[in-house]
This record gives structure tokens, sequence and C-alpha cells, in this order.
């Protein structure tokens, strides 16, 4: 019995970016793997990339303490990816069909440092040279949670205004005016609803931005961001 | 919009046993989350569980070489569950409807001590403590993978004999040989299919015991576990 699907199997390769494994340091568990087995029952391939440098700092998840030990965005994110995972600074975007990136402070805290600089933040090198080709070329671009931030980057980076981005209910009131800040518009959603930007090839969902969100929430938010990316993806290929 | 069902709401909370964070050294991330996701989208309520101890050893998940430093179990485990994990230690199987295990390396070298002991394995002495009186009282138990090992060295403690348990297809020949030793019978599966013991109230399910499995069909493995565990826990409902 083969439980494998294949709606897309013309639709190429979609790249996952994760950034460590937890929701305090790096990528959030349940949205990532949400995401992996969202994107496997659509039948995509996919090839995980993470930052191959330290986390911004390693958590203890029972107590809210940080360790003393570092440790690796690479290394970890491979407890996510079962090993299957390559340097981000490997990731070149005309061998993909989109890219995907999952939640978690280690998006604010690795991927970029919303989480110290606040509006005046920065995408990490590396970050920046590998999604912002994407961008650009109007690849189709997901983002789940808290993710939508680096996606906000991207596009005041690209010179891109007014991109439709979520971050939930809007309850994180200075991620929403960061967000604005550098040119996109955010638009509210509800749990399981995803946001599509048609014009910028752009879908997220809030997914963990509702604290109470139970793991079947979080599921269909990754259900619903990839439904979305499926649409952008089919839509970018008719135009192409 | 509200994404919770409850179709379980008389049933009681169902104990989730975690055993670190990482298939190499601790419990299997896409197996744990789609465990928690499918309990979830059934209405079960869940609580999280894990030994508050140091993992057997720390296994860098690129390279597959083992860290120098060591990881606490109860710590790691709070990455997968949010941290909303309790000691092992703590549990108590007549504040629970069912436990569930799920798999990955940390089963048998966290749980119990099968990866160096071979037939000759036994429960670690909080697993034992917490879990056995589960088995006793025929309250549902469901395991994942390689996690029936850890079922049939229970079973074996309780002197239950034949009962039917899952590692797959049967391919990992010494873990099934050491499973009949104990005293239990193998029965083999399907990637999206459980085993029910309706006698002994066990169900359990294969996963990454097929290595080319999908992130789909390790769902597609929980749900079935849990649609497994439901029938059960209805039975013992009915006969209680």
């Amino acid at each position: 019995m083969s439980l494998k699907s294949s709606h897309h199997p013309e639709s190429g390769t979609v790249a996952v970016i994760l950034a460590g494994c937890g929701a305090k340091d790096g990528s959030e568990i349940t949205e990532a793997v949400s995401l992996l087995v969202a994107l496997s029952q659509q039948g995509f391939q996919v090839q995980c990339f993470a930052p191959d440098r330290s986390t911004h700092d390693t958590i203890n998840h029972l107590t809210g303490a940080p360790h003393q030990t570092m440790r690796n965005q690479l290394e970890e994110s491979a407890r996510i990816a079962r090993g299957r995972v390559q340097p981000l600074s490997e990731l070149r975007a005309q061998s993909y069909a989109a890219v995907v990136i999952a939640g978690g402070f280690g998006v604010v805290k690795n991927l970029c440092n919303y989480a110290v600089a606040g509006r005046e933040a920065h995408l990490e090198a590396d970050v920046r040279a590998s999604l912002l080709p994407f961008v650009t070329a109007r690849k189709p671009c997901a983002a789940l949670c808290i993710a939508p931030m680096v996606l906000a980057l991207l596009c005041k980076e690209a010179g891109i205004k007014e991109a439709e981005l979520t971050l939930g209910s809007g309850a994180a009131r200075d991620a929403v005016a960061a967000l604005e800040f550098w040119g996109s518009r955010h638009v509210p959603t509800q749990p399981g609803q995803a946001c599509i930007d048609a014009k910028n090839h752009l879908v997220t969902a809030p997914a963990y931005m509702y604290d109470d969100a139970t793991p079947a929430d979080i599921f269909a938010s990754a259900i619903a961001l990839v439904a979305g990316l499926s649409k952008l993806i089919e839509t970018s290929h008719r135009g192409s």
C-alpha cells in the first residue's frame, strides 16, 4: 500500500527553512512537522535548509532559562529533518519551486534580529542572500506564525510595497507595527485561515500566533498554508 | 472559528510518553508531533511525561557522531511539548484513560536498555513503576514504531503471554525475535495500519519501522494508532 500522493509531480521541489529545533530558540517543532506532513500529503518533494551557525541563544524549554552551551542551527534542525538538511548558504532559488519558512522564535533570533533590534532589524546575510532571489523572481513564498517577519524584511529589501501578510489576530502589536513600518500590510486571520497575496505570490498563516492554539489548530494552519502555496505554484506555472 | 473537536469529552486525559527530542537519542519528532495532532483532532486532552534524567547518549543528528555534552530527557522533551511536560515519576495510571508511547531510539536507549542489552534488556525503574499499572489494569496502551518493545517488556513483567504487537513488516529481525522471546507475538502490518490486541487493550503501529516512510505515512500511522486507541477506550468504558 502506498500512501504517497503525487498531485504535484511537475511542480518541482519546495525548500523548507528551519532555524534550530524548539519554539524558544529555533523552529517551532509542531509547526515544522505539520508543514512537512502537509507538503508530503500534497505530494511535494521537500529539501530542508538551515543556517550552519550557532543559535542566538539556547533556552531550556522546561524552565525558560538560558543554557550555557550553544547549539548549531543546522545540527539541531537535523533532528526535525532526520538528518536531511543542507546549509542555507547552499540554497539556490532557481532549483526550487517555492520556499516555506516555519515559525518559532528562531525566526526573529536566528534568521533576522527582530527579537533584539525591533524595527531596526535586518536579515542575517545568509538568509538575505538565499531568500531574496525567491522574492525578486516572484517565486511563491510561504511563512507560518512569526515567520512573515522575514518575508516583510525581504519585501522591504526588494522594494515591494503593501505586501499582504498575516500575524494572526494582530494581538502581537509591536510585530504588526514593525511589519507595517517596513512597508507591508497586516491582514488579520483566524487560526485555520491563510492570507494569500496573489500579486506578490506570498502566503502566510498564524499557527501559534494564537497562543492557545491546539496541535490540531496548528496542523489546520499548515494545511491552509500549503493549500495556498499549491494555488500560487499552479498560477506561476500557468503564467510562465 | 473553533477547530477543537470534542468527540471524547468523557474519556479523560491521555498520557503521552516522550524520551527526549530527536530520532537518534530521544523521541522521533515527526512521530511525537503526529501523535499529538492526531490526539488533538480526536478531542483528547493530553499530558506529556518524560524521565527527568540524562539521555543514554546525545547524537549529532547531522553527522551521527556523539556529542560531548549530555542532555536531560525532560528538558529536551519540553521542546516537543512546548514546556508542558512532567517527570515520568509523577505519572499515576489511575488519573489517565490511556497511555501512548512515541517511537525513536530513545525508547530503546532511555526507557529500556534494549539498544545495548538486546534480549537481556530491562525497563528503567521509573518506566516500570509508572507504566506497569496501566498494563496490569488493562488500561489502553498505544505505542508507535519501536515503542512496542516497551509494551512487550511490560507484558513480560505482568505475566501476559501472546500479546499481539507490531514492528511493521518484521524486517527488524532482532527486535522481532526479542519481542517474541519476551512472550509477545509479532503481527506484521503495512505503513498506515495499526495492530489491535483487543484482549489486552494494546494498539501498535509501525511509522518509521518503514525507513522510507514519508511524513504523510507517519501521520497516517499516528491516525490509525489513535483510531485504534479510541476504540479500546470506548470498549473499556462500556466494560467498566
